[in-house]
């Protein structure tokens, strides 16, 4: 098993993505000056008091149960700006009254059973890298709450005629990999959080991965899932495909822990590509070069990993990139080419059989350059393959400076999406504006489809001091309105949670509520499992 | 709108696809004589007396209202085998005590809502080409069930930008195909049932095409969905991806009108293809063309149509080909290649840009050859396509005959592939044997998938006169059962309708149906929704 992360913030606690002066110097020219936010250390976290379990759920935890303060603070939150806020700070409002890790499904099953009997609730806890409120430890009217932590379920069997696996739900991403890896193998699946998130995480929340248009989104991965609810276990049938009724398969998928446990996960792999070739180009404007990306995705022709930038990203993150480790030729071969004024950087790239991935760039590149969109070369792919999970680095970092730094992301269809690309930038901008803390606003595109793509925004500010929590929420609510108003998506890949079950309604409608609380209340009677999630109160 | 087919068969009341002497030579050979089945004349077709329905319901549907004979007639089955027979014969058990056929999607959810509360069943009627019973017009508890027919809802509205078009549910597949190829596009959807069945039906079934690979399954292409349900109208979000929770669009997708009526489809279409190309390829035997196909699949390279014979289908459709209407050509190819003792058919079809379609083949016909699989050229590829909706017809004949023919179709991951097409195979000839009725059992691989395939298996025999019924429940029984105890699906894409309902504890398990049934508890909570499909007897 992988280590453990830093409990206070992103990743290996032995790695740091320092920012240089010149870069910090940019940000305080820009954004003026923040003030620095100090850590606490570990044994200084506060969090309400431990609430005794009921005997019948100490019994199913068994040697499995762990109730100390690390234990805890590890489950308490996830990783969006307002849980590393508090992490930092050091007071969580919040904790699993204990965590409890069971040794098998079986065992599993009989936790949620005796949870439900007795009044626990039950959150479902895999790499804790939720940014929308996934796994806060919220008890809703029951008496105590647990974090079910996959972390022993990590089994890995594969079926090589069928090119399926069954992974156990508490593999990390980079465990699963290795485990195929071994028999020549990928799930080519690699979210921003691949480092840390698992795939019971990747199936709960219908996560989608830097290469989805090669591989497939998590949710297309998917051909069979084990679920233990209060009612009992859930199991959907491993085959090629079934037109036997609604697919139950998908419900089970973004479900977010709150029908049940995911303890199994069956999914299509491939045979581990021979060549990965990434690269740069450039597009004059963010419209033109989305432009390019629907000829790409409509004409069959995009690559495993399609990312454009817009003008502002493209902007900041040569400017960080100088400083902060990433290769200085980026910058170069940018310079060299920028006769154009501005310009937004977009990363394609290809994996496969060396002759599969060759053919196909042709293609791509045919497509790229009839859209008016410039080769870079190979240096820019390399530097954004070589640091693409390098951006919750980055965020502690600016956290330690003092900065407000949060990311957010929808999708819509090509009809409508340079209107919500606008709409959402603007909602932040002002949003910030009218904190008093103007900031930078940034986005790209990251995931396409031939109808449609996905939008991702980040977005740093200076925080406000003692009011860190407040200015969260109206930038938040302030974009998710903004989506809403525009009929994007409430998210494209971070899920639900409890930051976005408010937009539920606007999401599905308030018929789309009652099928799903339907759904919940007849496998989760008791309202045990991840209280507070997907749906919004009733 | 397309003409109305046979009320008594299947397709155009013009089109006949007579078997020569030969052909009819060769069956009775094989089969023994069959007794040839008369046919009454439409006033001959006797129903239960239509009860009366309540004002509401009346005053809902207006001038859509149809109580003609005929009218009943035409929405008391759907086309199975005993669905063939009973008509023809002339004795229907149940018919629908009147039809609506609404002139909008706010008449279909007052119609709904007004049965709801009055207690009437509504049966959702599309095409009426249902093969599981998926329209029976069964009352259940209620004092009278219509038939909601959609033919009016034939709108289709294209975005070109996006690339999707929202679709009437009523538009048959002909009509969806013309109104898109009027603005260069297609949907690419070619079940056998096109020339009849409707959108909403593919949607609501689950339905795939001839060219799944190529274009997609049906589910796969729907974006949005809108259902009108008696609890009222949902309707999920039309945006390019979405991790927000449960997939709804999914349940709806399938749902088979037991949770309400589908009232609008949009899906995702294509650029109408320069080229289409199709060609007949032989395999030595089955399992090596099925090999040969998931070398394919697994590739990447698989055609957009891919369909193998097994050895009985190939030696069959031969036999009956040269008399059939089928070019002679196909068999003469056949033939001088037929050094190899018998053999299995292959189809494999490419559509698109010209340039593309080569460069696909040429990838296609290479991984053909290595593994062992020789080219016929395209003249087989041209008689499939000429004929590639003419099965129903022949079924007719083969009616009139006598004989009793009937198609089952299931799937499952390559590991266990040839374990199914053993079992079920062995299942039907077994029971066909039993019936004291020996018959012909073929099979074809039409729908590949990276991690399996479906098996689609027809069977035909002499009927036993006077216990049809019986002799198709004994043979599907069987059938089904071996499908069940090998792990295959009940449906890879005929649906579950009435048939499957008792297989699906089997499919889903008990959980599973529970969480079904909640969702209809909740979205129909008269239950008045398709009785007596989906779901088995609580």
């Amino acid at each position: 098993m992988t280590e453990p992360m830093k409990w206070w913030g992103w990743g290996d606690p032995e790695k740091r993505l320092e920012l240089g002066e010149d870069a910090r110097a940019t940000l305080e020219a820009e954004l003026g000056a923040a003030e620095p936010s100090a850590r606490v250390e570990l044994e200084e976290v506060t969090m309400p008091e431990a609430r005794a379990l009921p005997d019948a759920v100490t019994r199913a935890a068994a040697e499995a149960l762990l109730t100390g303060h690390e234990d805890r603070v590890r489950r308490a939150t996830g990783k969006s700006y307002p849980d590393l806020f508090r992490t930092r700070s050091g007071r969580l409002d919040a904790a699993p009254d204990a965590v409890v890790t069971p040794r098998s499904a079986a065992q599993v099953l009989a936790v949620v059973e005796a949870s439900a009997a007795s009044g626990v609730a039950v959150v479902p806890f895999g790499g804790g890298t939720s940014v929308v409120g996934g796994v806060d430890p919220i008890r809703g009217p029951h008496d105590a709450a647990i974090a079910l932590d996959l972390q022993s379920l990590r089994h890995c069997e594969v079926d090589h005629t069928s090119l399926t696996a069954r992974l156990g739900p508490g593999l990390r991403g980079p465990e699963a990999e290795a485990a195929l890896l071994a028999e020549g193998l990928t799930l080519g699946h690699y979210p921003q959080s691949f480092e840390y998130a698992t795939v019971g995480g990747f199936a709960a929340t219908r996560s989608a991965g830097q290469a989805s248009a090669g591989y497939g989104r998590f949710d297309e991965l998917v051909t069979a899932i084990e679920l233990m609810s209060p009612a009992g276990r859930l199991a959907t049938l491993e085959t090629a495909h079934t037109a036997a009724g609604p697919a139950l398969r998908e419900l089970i998928v973004g479900s977010e822990g709150t029908l049940g446990v995911i303890t199994d996960v069956t999914v299509r792999v491939r045979r581990a590509p021979a060549v990965t070739r990434y690269e740069g180009w450039i597009a004059a404007d963010f419209e033109s070069g989305a432009e390019a990306v629907r000829a790409l995705a409509q004409s069959g022709r995009l690559p495993d990993v399609t990312r454009l930038s817009d003008e502002e990203e493209t902007r900041v993150s040569l400017a960080l990139s100088s400083t902060a480790g990433l290769k200085r030729s980026l910058l170069d071969s940018y310079l060299r080419l920028r006769r154009r004024t501005g310009g937004c950087m977009m990363i394609v790239g290809w994996e496969g059989e060396a002759e599969d991935v060759e053919r196909r760039r042709a293609l791509s590149s045919r497509t790229l350059r009839s859209a008016g969109v410039v080769r870079l070369g190979g240096a820019p792919g390399r530097a954004w393959s070589h640091g693409r999970f390098d951006g919750p680095y980055l965020r502690d970092e600016l956290l330690d400076l003092g900065y407000f730094v949060e990311t957010m992301e929808t999708s819509h269809t090509w009809s409508r999406y340079q209107d919500l690309y606008g709409a959402v930038g603007d909602a932040l901008r002002d949003a910030l504006q009218g904190q008093g803390t103007p900031g930078l606003v940034w986005c790209h595109l990251s995931h396409a489809y031939r109808d449609g793509a996905s939008l991702y925004f980040t977005f740093v500010a200076p925080r406000r001091a003692g009011a860190e929590i407040e200015q969260w929420g109206a930038v938040k609510t302030a974009a998710c309105q903004a989506i809403v108003a525009t009929g994007g998506t409430i998210t494209h890949h971070h899920a639900v949670g409890r930051d976005h079950a408010p937009y539920m309604p606007a999401e599905v409608g308030d018929v789309g509520v009652e099928a799903l609380r339907a759904l919940k209340e007849r496998l989760d009677p008791a309202g045990i499992m991840n209280p507070g999630k997907l749906l919004p109160d009733a």
